[in-house]
């Protein structure tokens, strides 16, 4: 049952897990298109990029980004196609992202495989997450959406300045928790945010539905991201599918760092500096980390803030009436905020 | 007066000497607006995305691309604004691909002065590319033509595709003319054949027009590049204002290595294969690779070459009317051909 129980987490019997097996029974064929596509979108004859995007793209991310656009295009009665075509994108632009940050963190791994900068060279990654972004427009484009076309180049726009705001933070321990969740808008949530409003923009929903959905969007990503940042430290290797401790490794500051170390002592924190600032890492630091996480209660908390943005987005959806794709879609927070994985 | 005249390609007196001036002469306001636009549009309260943007922005590119869209919605009788923000788009474009293409080189200068990555590290090129590429689209967005986002996001396509390929082909000394021919007219021709035809795609004028203009652009932009590697082992460093032999450095393999290489004997191929392939280089190579470009005619053959292409470019005007800025354009392509940096 792995680190988990430590925190005081007890995993549910299985069948209680929130997961997102309701929005993937209701939403499954749509995503299976959305697949396809991806894979028939991938295509060039510069046979090298469909070999990395594929590796990437198959490299078993949860597709959290488009079932939210075909979720929020079902929960708002649509009825065509435009939604697989827009939920490609909204998947490739994260790809793009994906590929581009693990150049920046120097990132050997990518969920427990080999990152693309790892087998094919930092320079095939750059490249190939400038084709996937701009095949992203392309696909965009051809959906003739301009407003769909604001909203997905104001969030990429956004999701750059975030990632600039995160490298410019790199290491310091004294990143504020402010200043931190400006930097996980940015990068993480605000394609959350932008995937979830172009479903109600596809079914021509009035403003508030696709404001609602936005901010659905926006704070589920937020608590998804913190979740990620616990899940570091805290999970079961075996359910996580990656090693643990390689936010740590690379010295990423996020918010249960932030908070052991603001209710640390100047000990502790000469330790966070020596190990994040500096990057001089032993063997049982992060067992240490661990332990000063444990003792400042900064998992659970952060645990707790990221409940907060999930009950944010929760209650967004007032506005929907009741439907099985409204639940699935509240399932996805719990999902969000008690996953494992 | 330096290498160039060993190729024997003497300079005309200055007034004849083939450059940017009358375009410059008519566009000059015009330009002025983009570079105006260029910065208001860096803006981000991000620091590092205005610092790092200003110094390639302002590192002394000649804005051909730019000028190409303003001369071409002035040749097709456009009043409006719109071309000072698709020029401005064009430029974003550009250099969002230097950015990237440096990183992807490991690039420490460009145009002589350090490149981004040295100063700022290859992490900030990457996502400031990133930033500016997404920035290019917001303002397409804001013009509203979903033809011209059409053209741009399909050359942003092509232009990623160029670039992959070029790093499949990169430091091999086998590459044909044709694939190589293939490599620039997608990372390089593609843009000035996009930056010339929205040029009459703002004017809204006949397809033959906007192909035309394409096709100008793309020779344009196939001459430009073939003598930017001319340049590269011929230029006076003085008029050039970067050094010569950095694709020798970097082990690139650019049209003038081709023809030696296809005209060499073995040993002379197995000096290209040491100093271009394993990067082996002593301080004598670049002149002893310049001495067999004399030897094999391929820097003034490449000239040829790009002679040809500036011809389709030329031609492919004569369907406009004379006028003073079709002059111009045609002068671009005498510049694009003939000059010493």
């Amino acid at each position: 049952m792995g680190n988990i129980i430590n925190l005081g987490i007890t995993r549910k019997p299985l069948s209680d897990t929130p997961s997102l097996e309701s929005v993937l029974a209701l939403m499954g064929d749509d995503l299976h298109r959305v697949n396809q596509l991806i894979v028939e979108s991938m295509h060039s004859p510069v046979s090298l990029i469909p070999q990395l995007a594929g590796h990437i793209v198959a490299s078993g991310g949860k597709r959290v980004r488009p079932l939210l656009t075909l979720a929020a295009a079902n929960l708002c009665g649509y009825q065509g196609d435009r939604h697989i075509g827009l939920a490609t994108c909204v998947e490739f632009i994260h790809t793009a992202t994906l590929l581009h940050d693990d150049v920046v963190d120097e990132s050997r791994l990518r969920r427990g495989k080999d990152s693309a900068n790892a087998v094919w060279g930092n320079q095939s990654s750059v490249l190939v997450g400038d084709f996937l972004f701009s095949r992203a427009f392309q696909i965009m484009v051809g959906d003739g959406s301009l407003r769909v076309l604001k909203i997905l180049s104001n969030a990429s726009a956004v999701i750059a300045e975030g990632e600039v705001m995160q490298l410019m933070t790199t290491n310091d321990t004294e990143t504020s928790e402010e200043a931190y969740l400006k930097v996980i808008r940015a990068k993480t949530a605000t394609l959350f945010a932008a995937a979830a409003s172009v479903g109600a923009v596809v079914a021509e929903r009035p403003a508030a539905e696709e404001q609602a959905l936005e901010s659905f969007g926006m704070n589920l990503g937020i608590a998804f991201q913190l979740i990620d940042d616990v899940l570091d430290y805290a999970a079961d290797e075996d359910d996580l599918g990656k090693t643990i401790g390689d936010d740590f490794r690379e010295g990423k500051i996020t918010l249960p760092v932030i908070l052991a170390w603001r209710r640390g002592n100047l000990e502790e924190r000469s330790f966070w500096q020596r190990t994040l600032e500096e990057l001089n890492q032993t063997e049982q630091d992060l067992t240490y980390a661990k332990t000063l996480m444990k003792k400042h209660n900064s998992l659970l908390d952060t645990v707790d803030r990221a409940r907060h943005y999930g009950a944010i987005a929760r209650d967004s959806l007032g506005i929907f009436r009741d439907c099985p794709i409204k639940d699935a879609l509240l399932e996805m927070v719990n999902f969000a905020v008690h996953r494992l994985n």
